[in-house]
């Protein structure tokens, strides 16, 4: 049988960016072909980035892929890569509208969907998918340009539906997946490489780029190709040194992978959209104190800036445990308190209620963004999942921001992170960054004296999974009753997550939780924006 | 020939109010059996409201849809309604998903879906389409449940599509549609019956509801229905009294239609999202005071809270212009001077350039959302389609609110508007709302001294093109260049566009301007939601 050395270039590219995807693309098939490698993969839209969203509706992009992909072939062979076959995704459009698909490019030449979905290299046929393409003809080999997002998987779901795609086309296939935050997604790499009769024989680890290189003995193809099939007539010389084995990486706790997926979604959101630091209130709660620490460990500490902004109902306890996150973290840490300007308002219009409550969480956001503005930080929001379902925040307040890491996370989540990355931390000898009275204390918005979140809530472990089963799985009243839960708690939750509906509505997109979503969350979703220019 | 007297019903209803829309289809068909109509027809969705959006992903709701249309039939028949023939829209589902559909409702009965689509009544064929559907089979007559939403259209595209399809079906086609607003959508009635000639037989008018009834000669269906044919044994029995020729209502300016539209738009969403009034800042400028003057004609002026917050920068011409215009149309106005809580923020932030400008939107962002809250109004905002294009507005500041009238309204239009609506208001004898130096002085933001709009932008008239070439027209930069724009003012233009595009990402998803409209840009979207609440 023809062995043929295969990369899988599991990378990180940018929506939008043709010129810098197509460089990417070039420095791993110089790094690929330095290992010897016949062929390199690259996953699907790999020179748009994905998901380009409207962008594929302006025909004037879809033309501008197609030339970057020509473009590329024409730059991989000036820089003497031009005998290494490249399978790459972009995005092309036919009469049914525009779809990702996948280019060959061999000595400067760009074939672009060779017929059939099937090219000939060295004698053994490679069948290329990418999107939802249905199975393709019969193969040696199944390459799947993938792009992949993350969602929380305790089966490893992923792994039995290539198990089952290998099984089915008689061949061994490869998936090489995107990796990286885009927008509302979260990449996850986990590149996969599996044989028909289910085995697993190479996988990349998550949420990092990486290049996977391996060695595969493949049937050789019928003697005579049908017409029209695109051949490349590619010597597949033995290297000149061995590759060693493939790497299998390891599965990793559910909380290390959600922890990996929101810092990994947070610094890309942050370089893609060019800021180089982000600003955050700090309250001494959980949510803030969590999303603090994914933003130091995703831009480091001096990246990050933290403000303490106490008001007349916030505590002690909330201040001082403010200050002590920062001191453990190494974070830039500013206390700017807000009565001062809280009076200002009160003192020109007759408030009182909720109005007083929203306009000191209002005032936060102001100073937040007007730091934003002066200094250019992304300005982060920390509502967990279930506040934002039941609507549990401050329209222009507490919600308004470019970012926010814990969108997807329900608080009960929320709280398992913050053990497992302080426990993280002492595994590492470091020191651990979230004080645990923000863990163990009651939650409060400190909006009003002796205020606690269970005086409107349920507790948070009824709410959350009384919130996965409605929002995400799509269940009613009476099964949520039928599971256990008392009639009254789910009918007041439900009426909450109604209402809030409307408001958020009025927030930024990526904080809406739609039903649209339902059993297929991923995890990091995010307001996709540059936050606080003038123009 | 026989003849069938037919009510189509041109009806308002809610998205997700199955009661309330259930008891507007009796309450019609009550006024249509007054009118000795054989069979009624009412819009696309009329028992869900339209568009359902996530509502249609769930499956109790679905379900719920299903039982509504059953529990009117019943209910239809207890009124003593059994023996007129409705026919009405709803939402059901098969094995490719949830999909807008008619049921025919008689003597209690529910025919979910006829099969064919054609149910015979009183010996007459009658198709039901709704929906994309493609064309049903030959009946004598023709009747679509519409949901078509208003779009500025000089060439009046509907009813040449009617006739179209009136000549291809050999049949008169009934169209009856939805009107008002709801969500991002006006829906404009303008329901229309056409003859297999093209002739017009019938035409209700734009954005009010109507029953327009008359009568049709109608060929007879074959003796032998298809096996599986829903036959309905309605006596044909000539009516009490005949009814008036149909109305044909006549078309009207295009401005005419448009505030029509945005009239409409404004007081649905208020209604149906329960607000009794709205607030919105009073600059002296055109788009607030054409936005105000909507309002006083949507919810009455003493249902409209104009608030002047007038600050360091303002000049006393706008301070004025704002005040006349309060006087003209009588709404209630207030004064909110907001030096004293900018000056709060200065105090305690070091703070200069965009950042002080901003800071001076945002405050009025807090006066307004504080009021909103004590006093329960929904937050207009007020930036035109041209601002938005061009991200000309501050984030959290002059862009947050509810519901944005001028949100689809270019500049130019903007001004078109406010001169109509005077010239109406003078055609009327009513005072002319408008204040005519806010309509002719040169836009400005007033956030630093002698600052212009033109500063930043170029002509809105030259903007305004470039926008409806690119964001609307999906014409690239060549084009744009090829049809007379300066290359420079293009090239500015579209970086600004393209770069805004990320700060619309974090504004209420209403005031997107996506390509994904591209030659269907509805001219009412609005922000979605109920405003301010703390919970």
């Amino acid at each position: 049988m023809p062995r043929l050395r295969l990369a899988l270039a599991q990378a990180d590219p940018t929506v939008g960016d043709l010129d810098g995807n197509a460089s990417l693309v070039i420095a791993w098939t110089d790094r690929a072909a330095g290992e010897g490698a016949h062929v390199v993969a690259f996953p699907e839209l790999m020179l748009t980035g994905h998901p380009v969203e409207d962008l594929a509706l302006r025909g004037s992009f879809v033309a501008a892929s197609r030339r970057a992909a020509e473009d590329l072939a024409a730059r991989l062979a000036a820089h003497g890569l031009g005998e290494v076959v490249v399978l790459t995704g972009y995005l092309d459009a036919d009469d049914r509208g525009p779809r990702p698909a996948v280019a060959v490019l061999h000595r400067g030449e760009c074939h672009a969907e060779p017929e059939g979905g099937v090219v000939r290299v060295g004698g053994i046929d490679i069948a290329l998918t990418t999107g939802d393409e249905a199975a393709p003809r019969p193969a040696g080999l199944v390459v799947h340009a993938g792009g992949l997002a993350y969602e929380q998987d305790a089966d490893d779901s992923r792994l039995a539906r290539l198990a089952a795609r290998a099984a089915a086309a008689g061949a061994v296939v490869a998936c090489v997946n995107l990796v990286g935050g885009q927008d509302e997604l979260v990449f996850d790499g986990d590149s996969l490489v599996v044989r028909p009769d289910g085995a697993l024989v190479a996988r990349a680890p998550q949420f990092v780029e990486k290049l996977l290189v391996l060695d595969l003995d493949l049937p050789p193809a019928a003697a005579e190709p049908p017409a029209g099939h695109l051949v490349l007539a590619v010597p597949l010389a033995e290297p000149a040194r061995p590759v060693p084995a493939p790497e299998i990486a390891a599965r990793v706790a559910v909380e290390a992978e959600v922890w990996q997926a929101l810092v990994l979604g947070l610094r890309d959101y942050a370089r893609k959209n060019g800021f180089h630091s982000v600003a955050l209130g700090l309250s001494g709660g959980i949510d803030s104190s969590v999303a603090a620490a994914i933003a130091c460990d995703a831009l480091g500490p001096a990246s990050v800036v933290g403000v303490s902004m106490p008001g007349q109902y916030s505590s002690d306890d909330s201040r001082e445990d403010a200050r002590e996150l920062a001191r453990r973290t190494g974070l830039d840490f500013r206390v700017e308190p807000i009565q001062p300007m809280v009076d200002g308002f009160l003192a020109n219009l007759a408030l009182g209620g909720a109005a007083v409550e929203n306009l000191q969480a209002r005032v936060r956001s102001v100073v937040l963004m007007a730091l934003s503005n002066q200094e250019r930080h992304l300005v982060l929001t920390t509502g967990n999942k279930s506040e934002l379902a039941v609507g549990y925040s401050t329209l222009y307040g507490d919600s308004a921001g470019g970012f926010n890491p814990l969108k997807d996370v329900p608080k009960t989540l929320v709280r398992r992170l913050a053990r497992w990355r302080n426990e993280e931390a002492d595994r590492r000898g470091d020191p651990a960054p979230i004080p645990e009275r923000s863990i163990t204390k009651p939650p409060s918005a400190d909006l009003h004296p002796g205020q606690l979140d269970t005086d409107a809530l349920p507790d948070y472990e009824v709410l959350d999974d009384i919130i996965a089963g409605y929002v995400d799985g799509g269940l009613g009243r009476d099964e949520l009753v039928a599971a256990g839960h008392d009639p009254e708690v789910v009918e007041r939750t439900l009426r909450m997550v109604d209402a809030a509906e409307y408001k958020r509505r009025q927030s930024p997109p990526g904080t809406r939780i739609s039903a649209r979503r339902a059993g297929r969350v991923p995890i990091t979703n995010r307001f996709r924006t540059r936050v606080g220019s003038a123009l």
